[in-house]
């Protein structure tokens, strides 16, 4: 491989690139180091190189280059994933998308962006003429778009829109191809599915539309309970409630909010807590149901006085979804995570029976977002982590009582929320990846 | 009581007056003549004045006339309702409000204003800063605010964001009272449901604040299918998906788009019909959706061109809710409806067995709505009438199956959609209508 790797580097000269070990070995990692499972399985996994292409002619020529060797290719946007989807399992080349940053145009309700730009950057663009994104990460400022895309599946705005893998959250996308001669695809309607959380296992995504939703002033608000359980029921009412417009409702239990350092001044100790955007203008009503559900408001910032407010460098969000994880970590690192789906509890009595069973080692974090038509919570609930096997016990408990897991302790494809392979996505990957070259060794329905 | 009346117009002097009985007549029904059960009852039902105060001062002056002659009053907007709701049932004064026509102010998200300004008057003002109604029944271009409120329940827009009972949907409303000193209050968060949707038994409603959404551009489309319960199944999948950002999904089985005189060179005969308002920025997306369901979009018109296409006058709101049976009655006004709702039916089995079982004596009419979180199928079957006691029949078999019937042949409150005595609004109209002078013998849980 190594004179292959070295006629492919002549190959490109003029793309910039990054040999630096140092370096090389930065930019194959993730957040893969929330689980205790898959640092072993990834520690010595690197890259031979890093590409920054500049424009789309670029990555075409990386693609001819990578076919030509044979050698893996490995797209990465800024790793924020969470389950090592950006790091080279069988080394070569790391394509990564920070040089494509070309919004192309913003319009009523959609969007059209090169891969590599941040969804912090359209949110603010799309903000100008009165628009946002439907969803994002809790990582929004350093995550990109085609990165999301690629690797996640839902987030913030989840609750009101769904999960990425709705038909009308993606709209289109252009991929370059690893046929041996590589060309650029545009994929559009239910045919953007093939490449859709795919972990960059079958095409080089370039550029991508997307739909926006109207941008709320929103209002953040931390709402402490005297129990978990009302918390919960809190989150699952507000989700309910059609008449107040929310794009984030996070429930914790406690001792969650503790590792919320930054907001410690505002949330009582050991207390159970949803941490809530909704729009400004539903304050009147979302303060009813607070009342009723005898919530108390211990941290409320509003949208409207945001420039003065920002300036703490408080943000809901980012103690939303993972960041839960990345700040109960930051506390104390043995702690882990795992990602739930409560698909048929509406009256919470299984997020009650989980709760309780678990007590403090598993403890409740709740994300409510719509799936088909319905507001249910999702789980990213904080595991105390002691042994793989406990690890794997926890899980099959969960799923014995009926609730979904999302794995996130592996790096295949199939093995974390999809469970059977996409032939859709395979197929497609026979078509346009015939060698195997792209992110290798993730995609389980493809045998290498 | 005829000397108290006329001492009451001496005291109203300065206040507009119709004293013309043919025109007092007129101003005494509203669309009751839908349903051959409230005709007779309602046939002689006329007020002896109306008065149309042009500020809240004169509705105070009529208000405590009406107290000190311990005349009956009962208020009026448009008198688009379709249950007598504005029917003097024992005479006296009518008050209508289309004098009352201020819009207070309108900002992101809300709106302030007197109860007589139509829907549609808002509605566009509100569009001039990029926001519109949440919801409105298909009469908006006449039907009031206040009308809307005290009458109704929901309406276009309703598959978003629920009925007008939902918390949210109605923020604030300044009412006169009934007492022996008439005064205005003003309801605020929860409170304002004890006047929502009670028929003006309980104060003279003056002023609301109702919230807004964002405008979007709606693209109007009708979808014809091969047979109803696809055409069902797909306004479900429509309102089931998360992706799609919608505003009315109204669902007709064959024969009822025949009615449709308009749109006659558009839907095929005998079609089975969907007709929809979905953002213009979903087209692609929802033409996946169609294709799913393997439906023809048979009519299609963009609000991008609507100022070229609303010449030719279609606009498919005007052929949803009661339209059509307004459209159905205006050609065999033989015909009248029924109102349900299909609460727990999300394979809509329940739809196809009333469908199957009754065939074309009921005809079954979709419209979809959010039921606390849910988007479920409610129906307002145009039914071909033939007795009294065959229509009792039809509704007794609906609810013996599970079907809830919120009966528009009573003009009793309580006996419509509510069923129980609520008694919030009871409690209320004790303490601000003691006489038992508003609107009377409508509230049930009343003893006049």
């Amino acid at each position: 491989m190594k004179i292959s790797l070295d006629n492919l580097l002549e190959e490109l000269s003029g793309i910039e690139m990054i040999t630096n070990l140092q370096q090389v070995a930065k930019l194959s990692g993730d957040y893969a180091h929330f689980s205790p499972v898959l640092v072993p399985l990834l520690a010595d996994k690197v890259g031979d190189v890093v590409v920054r292409p500049r424009d789309e002619g670029e990555v075409l020529r990386i693609a001819q280059a990578c076919v030509k060797y044979k050698i893996p290719l490995t797209v990465r946007g800024s790793g924020t994933g969470n389950y090592g989807q950006c790091t080279p399992l069988k080394g070569g080349v790391i394509l990564e998308t920070s040089r494509l940053q070309e919004i192309k145009w913003i319009k009523a309700g959609l969007a059209s962006v090169e891969t590599g730009v941040k969804l912090a950057t359209v949110d603010k663009k799309a903000q100008e003429i009165g628009w946002e994104l439907r969803m994002i990460p809790s990582m929004y400022k350093s995550a990109t778009v085609g990165g999301f895309i690629a690797g996640g599946s839902g987030g913030i705005g989840s609750v009101t829109y769904g999960q990425l893998r709705d038909r009308g959250n993606l709209r289109a996308v252009r991929v370059v191809t690893l046929e041996d001669e590589p060309r650029i695809i545009e994929l559009r309607g239910d045919d953007v599915q093939k490449v859709n959380h795919a972990y960059g296992t079958n095409g080089i995504i370039t550029e991508l539309e997307i739909p926006l939703a109207p941008a709320y002033e929103w209002m953040e608000c931390v709402v402490s309970f005297r129990d978990f359980m009302t918390a919960a029921r809190f989150g699952q009412a507000l989700g309910n409630s059609d008449g107040l417009v929310k794009k984030m409702i996070s429930v914790h239990a406690a001792p969650i909010p503790n590792y919320f350092t930054a907001l410690q001044n505002y949330i009582p100790a050991d207390a159970h807590c949803a941490l809530v955007l909704v729009a400004e203008s539903d304050r009147q009503p979302f303060q009813s149901l607070v009342a009723e559900f005898a919530g108390e408001i211990c941290y409320e910032k509003s949208t409207l006085e945001s420039s003065r407010e920002s300036s703490k460098g408080i943000n809901l969000i980012e103690f939303s979804w993972n960041h839960t994880t990345l700040l109960a970590r930051a506390v104390d690192n043995s702690l882990t995570y795992l990602q739930s789906l409560f698909l048929n509890d509406p009256k919470l009595e299984l997020v009650q029976k989980m709760h309780e069973h678990f007590g403090d080692e598993v403890m409740m974090h709740l994300e409510f977002i719509k799936v088909d038509g319905a507001v249910i919570p999702a789980a990213i609930q904080v595991v105390r982590f002691t042994t793989g096997d406990r690890l794997n016990e926890i899980i099959e408990y969960h799923e014995s009582q009926g609730v979904f897991i999302a794995n996130p302790h592996t790096y295949i494809l199939e093995d974390g929320g999809m469970k059977v392979v996409d032939q859709n996505q395979l197929s497609f990957k026979r078509m346009v990846d015939p060698y195997g070259l792209m992110n290798p060794n993730k995609m389980r329905g493809w045998q290498n």
